[in-house]
């Protein structure tokens, strides 16, 4: 049992080489896995503020849904933008890598909009939801301006 | 106030078009985004599976971390397989779309060890947890050995 295990784990740790340490050096690893997560961001955020803006109807399942994705996914892309990724070809700007002081305030005010969702959403208020939304849209917004080509 | 939130909103709801309800009926999106789960499942997996087989050095915060990203990670990607997206070239086998019981088996399996990951890594017992993430490495590996192209 314990070696079948074992030859299990060490097929998946090859299979995975390429999102694990196993990968490291390799810059562009660590900008795919960053714009997974925004891509992802995207997803889980986009049809919340379309509900906060009244173009979609409001569904508290999927706003709680939702709101519990993008609490883990709002933490993830950050550690993808190593200095080692300044030359990967994306649409970073050289503020990332310059001014990393305030880009870390940017991605802080991120997840602790995003956090702040969470337990707002907790609380069940729609309209303080809709308000938290649009707070989180703004953390979003302000970092693409600063720190993302148009 | 109020009206600024609504501004930003429908701004924010703009910026991730590509990700919402305004682009349902592009086949690509959710390609690109169930791609982007899978990304991240190898991010968040691959070290845990290097420590499970002793490549690693075993890392408890590490393991606790990213057990409850897979929580949320493992259920991203099935609704990126819809019938639409069966002519979207990827490394999805004809049987994802054929076989729709058997994959989603094959997807329960996997959360549902993921779910007990997030259990075993709470209880603190390194054997244990290490045993479990092989479970959860068979299940990834048994969904990709019959649903996805070598």
């Amino acid at each position: 049992m314990k070696k079948t295990l074992t030859v299990a784990v060490i097929g998946l740790t090859t299979l995975f080489a390429s999102g694990s340490v196993l990968a490291q050096g390799k810059p562009e690893v660590p900008v795919k896995q960053r714009q997974a997560a925004m891509t992802l961001i995207g997803k889980y955020f986009g049809p919340m503020g379309g509900m906060a803006s009244g173009k979609v109807p409001y569904n508290a399942d999927v706003v709680k849904r939702n709101a519990g994705y993008l609490d883990a996914l709002s933490k993830m892309p950050w550690d993808g933008f190593g200095a080692a990724t300044q030359d990967v070809k994306s649409r970073a700007l050289p503020a990332v890598f310059s001014d990393t002081a305030k880009f870390k305030e940017a991605q802080d005010r991120f997840t602790g909009e995003v956090s702040k969702l969470v337990s707002t959403v907790a609380g069940g208020d729609e309209a303080a939801i809709k308000a938290q939304l649009g707070a989180v849209g703004k953390a979003c917004g302000g970092c693409h301006e600063n720190f993302r080509q148009k």
